[in-house]
């Protein structure tokens, strides 16, 4: 294994999300395989809700990049923010958690339903389905629209998640479910049960990716 | 991690194709992640080149699967046969490496180029990217139709690899190569090497996404 | 005219869907045209359901018409089981009922409705369009969602089928309508004229084509 | 049966066209099947190569249909001349063979080749199959860029067919041909010979839909 | 600039519909720019709501463009009737108003809604914007089904135009709307206002479109 | 007419193209109509070759836009960095050169070939034309690979491009061009002469959009 860890990055500065991805990947944590380090971005927005949010961290995700030591990268933002500039700058592969979170979804179902924190995400997600060309596998995506207050409280963030999710399988015949934002891992399997389908974080599939990539970069075969 | 292994099963009797299975998934058994058992489907044909040898291997698979104890189950060849119906049998995940191998190559690389073994499964494959949704992303696929003989012959191998390589890269515009065979994997860095572009094994791939698919499975997370 | 008949097999093994599709073929036996049979294949399923049942008949159908002699063939279940190796296998044309089916509806409106007999079929059949490369030409897929007893209870049967269809119609915005599966032209045309419609039976739409396939294959022209 | 006759109308006034889709639906005519008739539209172009063509017989064969009496109608010119207002104004079923043409080639390979007369015919056709939804199951589309001359001598018309076809073959990887124009069936088996892929007269395609359509009209079935 | 005219043909007889396209294009009539006529076609019919209409114009407007004498020409009919055999005739740019429309929408918003007089109209729309290649950035297609006497009544056609905008918005998720049809300019910025989306008038987007082309006609750069 | 101007950014700061820009749209200057400007934006890189340079002039274009008074804002580099945050940002329409190009060459042919500066941009303009939801419409791109010698070089640049021009419509099969970069409409009708095709310098076409726009953002039609 290399020396170098993966590093997931948080584009974003709220250590709650920081907290969830450590949560998310523990098990990926395999003693003998790649070290994980997750780590939040310097001087990032408190939450990558806008454009600007996704553009305000770019560079300085770039800029991280570009300095850094690291087996692979991961940006920890459903966004994908600076996906395509990191992959230029990093001698290493780069992996949005979009991307991962969608094509792994593909494997799981046939319909892809999606979750949303807020509805201003879905015009910028419905372009980043249409440039990895899987629109067609969409079944579609809904907002938990949740206020700063709620997002904080953990039951009422479960009933809007549950709500949504059930509408994306009844409504939409999605028959697998991906939680649209970095942070959530800790509704997954919650989430999963309730609706009886396989439901992706997305930072940890982009971590499942990374790992394989790692440990084959070195490999022979 | 679950007492069960994930398990690639090889649905031919070339014990070649096993042994690079085994050396394939080598490097991504990690001391403390899931086990990985690589097996040859009892009575299976010695390659899968038709459609008619697809079929052969469908329900034995099927089989095989109801009947095994495994955290997740691999098809290893790329023509993902029977992968639908395992997926139905199956009370845990399945993958087919056809699916990931594209899906993982997607992460790599804007335009993907496929090397078929022999011409005849390029309609297949062309099926089978349409099928997944991704068939934009496909740059073109070039078969290395090999004799037999051939094959076996390591030199000639790779010449027509690195030759295939190189039109898909040049002529195609392929910026990523997926290999569209099970048993190619001690090619895959050569060919990396050779030609500057990520190479995707199909198996790794898929063993990629199964290695996460287990260690979440019991998670809380 | 050959000697040899299309030969439509119901890869099922419930007499009414061979009775029905004996019913439903009888307007395109012509005095001069090529003879129609229609058969059960042995040992088949009941019913065609689930992805274990498509898989079941592949390779009986395989056998059934590599030992065969036939002028076309036509696998009688809207699934299209075993329709690429049939045709890898046969010297004549082989047609599978869904593809028929949704590609004679392209030819009477602008967006199908498809009438499946159970949700679990619609993922299925949405990986069939897609294949086929159709799938922007479909408004949408219901289902009957009937039990076995309704199934055999004419009256049930057309009530479900009566706001299935309109259902399509009104909320989907189909303007033609796929039966999609075997064993319902009896309801073809009074469906049709419900619903202000063309509806197609598959079966009949794959025996149409068949018939021309057969005429032409001797014909200088 | 009914009374009416399926009216292949040429729209254009080159009697030899007319004469072989005679020669064309000749073996489609069954004793006990529908009446086949195939006429030249009164004060047509002598050949539809332009756009302008195709409009200057969309009205004549709109009145034609309206004053007519069939059972259906096929608009014998692969462009499908009026085949929309054609549709709107008969109350029995209508063809186009450009249409029929290339949905008939989708059940008999996988990547279609289109063979045009000509060049500036091709933007055209582009249209039509995307129009149709189909564009990605074609493998490409080549002109005869035949001359007046060359075109009533067979002995070149078939030298350049046979050329162009090895090109769809061998160069855009077609698995089936479509022949881009009426007045060609006396090529199609010929040239299926010669590349060994099912070729496709397109006039002959709509003739066998129409027969389904009409033998099908009045039954209960 | 050039001597001759940007020609605006409203391809009915709806003096209402002329008078609203010159309304519409007054503020981009610019002093130093080109002059933009408004013509009604002669012997065009009242309406174009049907297929039937839309070929009644072609020739017409095929006629009037062949023997006019414009800088370019601009099909005001949101069906773009005849738009491909005027580009044919034309040495000047022909612009419909129906692609112009759509591609107008492209650039203010990800998901785009039409607004369509009649319901009859959708799949002919339908088919135009897969013509068109967009068909994947629309959200959905709406009629505002008005009787004659509500279309001449301002205060009803506002009603349903305002109640069919926010289906358009809250329903389908457009994030732009299109007004499918010439004339109603009057209520473009009102509806704007209304939805806080930006609205696009079809002809006026093309008239914009009109004045590049011939702008630059002429120009070396 | 609005008292801002339209504000056309060269986001970098290579003088020559901001000098062809102002070429480009003297003619699009009307007396009565809206006020352009050209400028470049400060402290950009000289060229926009790669990703990162897109990325490092998305916050500086964002900047400029934020505290900047203009009826509409330009982007004219083909790569359109910073378009949807400075759509997110502006009051005002803003257009990108990239996708203006595109959608206006879509209206002069049906296959559209694109001239790129350099190779490593394809992938990106891929990624811009599948975000769009066009790509099916893209014939080709091809690249000059000019030396910065050589781009200074009038005859060496238009060799290149005559070259390049011809094998997109030859060998692509485009029947419209499209410049798919900044700075080159002085070529623009000298390649739209030697070719007999419309070619379209893309900030000439998002000029004429944004003339729409602004002329229209106060009318009340």
């Amino acid at each position: 294994m290399p020396a170098q860890p993966i590093v997931v990055v948080n584009p974003n500065s709220n250590p709650e999300v920081t907290a969830d991805l450590e949560r998310g990947v523990a098990p990926l944590r395999f003693s003998g395989g790649p070290t994980i380090v997750c780590e939040t971005l310097e001087g990032a927005p408190f939450a990558i809700e806008t454009q600007t949010d996704v553009e305000a961290v770019t560079r300085p995700l770039a800029q991280r990049i570009a300095k850094g030591d690291a087996a692979a990268w991961i940006i920890a933002c459903y966004s994908d923010p600076g996906l395509a500039v990191c992959r230029e700058l990093a001698e290493v592969p780069v992996f949005g958690i979009g991307e991962s979170g969608v094509l792994a979804a593909l494997q799981r179902g046939d319909h892809v339903g999606v979750v949303a924190l807020s509805r201003r995400a879905i015009p910028r997600h419905r372009r980043q389905q249409r440039m990895l060309g899987v629109e067609r596998r969409i079944a579609g995506e809904r907002a938990l629209e949740l206020t700063v207050a709620e997002l904080v409280d953990e039951t009422a963030t479960w009933r809007r998640l549950k709500d949504v999710g059930h509408k994306l399988r009844e409504e939409d015949g999605a028959d697998v479910v991906v939680l649209g934002c970095a942070g959530m891992a800790r509704y997954r399997r919650r989430l999963a049960r309730e609706l009886g389908l396989a439901v992706i974080d997305p930072a940890q599939a982009a971590v499942v990716t990374a790992l394989g990539a790692v440990a084959l970069a070195e490999a022979e075969v």
